[in-house]
Order: C-alpha cells, then sequence, then structure tokens
C-alpha cells in the first residue's frame, strides 16, 4: 500500500475557476489562523500544568522532608522497603543487603521544570564498604532543556562510588545481556550495578520504580503484609494503604527477625 | 534472584528493648501520618491538572468549530490530509478514498472527565457508498468511570454502516493477522474495517492518530509539501508549521491534479 505523502489534490479543477481556488485559498488562511490559535492555547494549557506539577512539587517537598526525618528514626526503612518491593528486591545481592543497612536516606529530586529530568540520592551512614556519604543517580531526559545548558541527552550520569579495599560490590557480569530486547534490569543486575550502569538512560526501569513507586508511597513496601503477592504485577498501584498496625500490633517484638540474612533462595 | 516480599526486618532486637519499638511504631505513625498528606496532595494535583486540560478544551472547541466549518469550504480537505498522513494513508485503498471524498467534517470529542475515553465523529455527505449521515467510533477506556455508568471497559464502538446495494467496502480479510503480536493496523486494514473492528480498543494506532495528530493540526499534511518522508517516523510531531503559501501560492492552479486515482503503488 501506498503510505508516502501526496501533494494536495485540490479538485479545483472540477470547475476549474480561478475564483474557487481563491475561494479555498482564503480559508485555508483562516484555517492556519485558527492553527494558531490552538497552538498558542495548547502551549498555555502546557505551561499551567507544568505550574500546577511545580507548584505540588513544592507543597509536596515538606512531607517528604519530615518523611525523611521520621524515616531515620525507624532502623532499615529503606532497606526493608527495597526487600520488600518485587521489582527492586530483584536487584539485591545478599552483600549488597547488608550494604544498604546504612542507607539511611533517599530523597528523588525532579528538576525544577520537571520533564528534564531528576536525581536520586542514596545517603549513607559511615559503612564498611565505600567512602562515599551520597551516591546520586541523575537522569537528563529532555532534550531541550538537557541542550540548552550544554549537557548530553538523554543520559544518566552516576557518583563514583570509592570502595574501601576489597570491598568493591560490582559485578558488571551481565550488563548486556541481550542486544536490542528490552533490558529488565531487575532480572539482570545487582543494585551497584545498576546504579553505576549509565548505557540505556531512557528505559530505566529500577530508576523509575524508585522514583514513581519506592518513593511516593515507601511505607506500603515497608509494612507489605506476609502474604504472597505476583511479583511480576506492576498494576498493583492503586495503593490500597495497608496500615502499619497490621504489622505493628502489641506483639510486634514477636515478628522480629534476626539481621542474618536468609535470602539465600537467590 | 528472590521476588517474593518479605516481612520487615525491624532489626530491633539489636538492643532488644521494647522502648525501641514503641519509638518505631511511633515515627510510623507520623510516617502514615505524612503518606496521608501526600496522597491528598497528589489527588488535589490531579483534579488541578483535569481542570486545566477540562479549561483548554472548552477554549478549543470555538476553535475547532470555526475551523470545522472553513474546511467545508476547502473541497476533499480531510481525503486530502488522511492521504497525506504517513501512517493513516496507509489503511487507504482506492475505493475508500473515493468515499472519503464524501467525509465533509472529522470531529474528535474527548469526554467530560478526560480520562475515560472519546469519540471521532465522521460526517458525510449524500454518498454513493452509504446511508449513514455520521459514523462514529467511541472509545470507553478508563475503567472507573466507564463502570460507573454500566458499560464495558476498555471497549469501542462503531456505528454500524448502512450500505447501499453492493457498496459495501469491508474486507475484514485481515483482522487478527498473527496471533499476539502487536497489531500495526496500518499495516493490516483498510479504513472501513478498521472503523468497523472493535477487537482491541486499548492499541488502536489509527484511532490515536487521528485524535493525537491529525485532529490538533491537519493542516500541517493537507499541506505537506512534496518531499519524500520516512513513512515510519513517529518522531516528527514537533510541528514546524509548514505555511500553505508554499504550497498555494499565486500559481497554485498549476498544481492541481485530476481527480483520478492514481495511487495504483498499493
Amino acid at each position: 500500500m501506498s503510505s508516502m505523502p501526496k501533494r494536495p489534490k485540490f479538485d479545483g479543477n472540477i470547475d476549474g475557476s480561478a475564483s474557487l481556488n481563491e475561494e479555498e485559498s482564503e480559508a485555508l488562511e483562516l484555517i492556519d489562523a485558527c492553527q494558531n490559535e490552538i497552538d498558542a492555547l495548547n502551549e498555555k494549557a502546557s505551561e499551567e500544568i507544568l505550574k500546577v506539577e511545580q507548584k505540588y512539587n513544592k507543597l509536596r517537598k515538606p512531607c517528604y522532608e519530615k518523611r525523611s526525618e521520621l524515616v531515620k528514626r525507624v532502623p532499615n526503612f529503606w532497606v526493608t522497603s527495597f526487600i520488600n518491593h518485587p521489582q527492586v528486591s530483584g536487584i539485591l545481592d545478599e552483600e549488597e543487603e547488608e550494604c544498604l543497612h546504612a542507607l539511611n536516606k533517599l530523597e528523588v529530586e525532579e528538576f525544577e521544570d520537571i520533564k528534564s529530568g531528576y536525581r536520586i540520592n542514596f545517603h549513607f551512614d559511615e559503612n564498611p564498604y565505600f567512602e562515599n556519604k551520597v551516591l546520586t543517580k541523575e537522569f537528563h531526559l529532555n532534550s531541550a532543556a538537557a541542550s540548552e545548558n550544554g549537557s548530553d541527552w538523554p543520559a544518566s550520569t552516576s557518583t563514583p562510588i570509592n570502595w574501601k579495599e576489597g570491598k568493591n560490590l560490582l559485578k558488571q557480569l551481565l550488563t548486556k545481556p541481550y542486544g536490542n530486547k528490552k533490558k529488565r534490569n531487575s532480572e539482570y543486575k545487582t543494585f551497584f550495578d545498576w546504579f553505576s550502569d549509565n548505557t540505556d538512560p531512557v528505559n530505566d526501569e529500577i530508576a523509575e520504580l524508585i522514583k514513581d513507586d519506592l518513593w511516593p508511597n515507601p511505607l506500603q513496601y515497608y509494612l507489605v503484609p506476609d502474604i504472597e503477592v505476583e511479583p511480576e504485577d506492576e498494576e498493583d498501584d492503586d495503593n490500597e494503604e495497608e496500615t502499619f498496625e497490621d504489622e505493628d500490633g502489641e506483639d510486634g517484638e514477636g515478628e522480629d527477625e534476626d539481621d542474618d540474612e536468609d535470602e539465600d533462595d537467590k
């Protein structure tokens, strides 16, 4: 079938008069003016929506900051939430889990114009694995904004990790498992390999899960009830928030577990 | 790797005191309160964005209506735009093209709440093919809104076509070309087969192109310059609007073509 564009066929020659074409020409000029009005309205709509998003980003910020402070009072909040997250848990190997006990604060910051990208800050306590206090993974996704400040796009960057002697946790075994098949990071990588890999910033499933799922509501994962959940189901974001009382009732102590790593089903 | 959720490991037993758990419990309660604040803000943000979209849908409406009236003064505006559209042209067979000369008005209407769906109205002049004045294809996509009014979702419906004797243009030869492979309507169907097929409302590429590409700016396709364009490229929506003067200048008459169907490259 033909899918090549063709010149407009005015069919004006049915009557052949120049006046018809002039009439058409005038109509087209007016249609063009209409289009300009529509385009202007579209642009204004985008701007207004962006402003709403920026406004709510600002309004949410103190809530997130308060939450960060509260989270510090709950040992292993983040590593527990990671372990309980059906997809993110898939990239945690045993030693990494150990290491992530030092993760005391997670931050997701969208850039001011939102569409151009975001960064994830992982704040760590002093730990036996690396020297860094903060590990940042940053995504530059929008062309316009990125090219304005001269950076490449799409692109991601991540803080180089200053591993302590003999403590480097990078595996980098399976960075590119299949040629052009869409990568599923959760199946092929470990956490620090994911963190350090910047080869495919656009399809970073793990980063998106952290930004859009864990960050907006980590409590639902921290407090996940002890039931089976389909690990591949990404549809369950109509978060019927489990209240933590289910897990942390009067007899909460009985639910404590040792700190040893019993995830040997990897 | 393990991707099963696990119970939270409080590690509270490092110091073993009940008071630590109480401290944690209190912190979790406050985190929960934070989450509620965040959820409430998210909901308000969604509502405000919806209102902006509704407002601009209303503001755009008179422009679109004015455009519809103007378009009626340009013979074959819509069929020409369809023919010049790289993907939509792929589902037009010769006789359908002939038939679509009677298409005098196209309308895309988003439902009031926007997310629940939309309809496309094709208005026709009296024509040799069917009796209908208007053919409507309607998409119900959002679960909540659709289930409220008792309709199935996702689902699409289309006006049954009252074909005139011997004029039925339906082919329905290749409705389901490959089992579960993502359908590319443009490769397998003709226009009226597309219109009448409601088997896969969620992935209706043609409907989305009409709604999101042709409807917002048909002029760019009506006035497409006579150059080669990559037919599969869907990235070209940064519409650098060609002004129609390029095509419809003083010597516009010289560009008229016959009405005969020269698309025998199908």
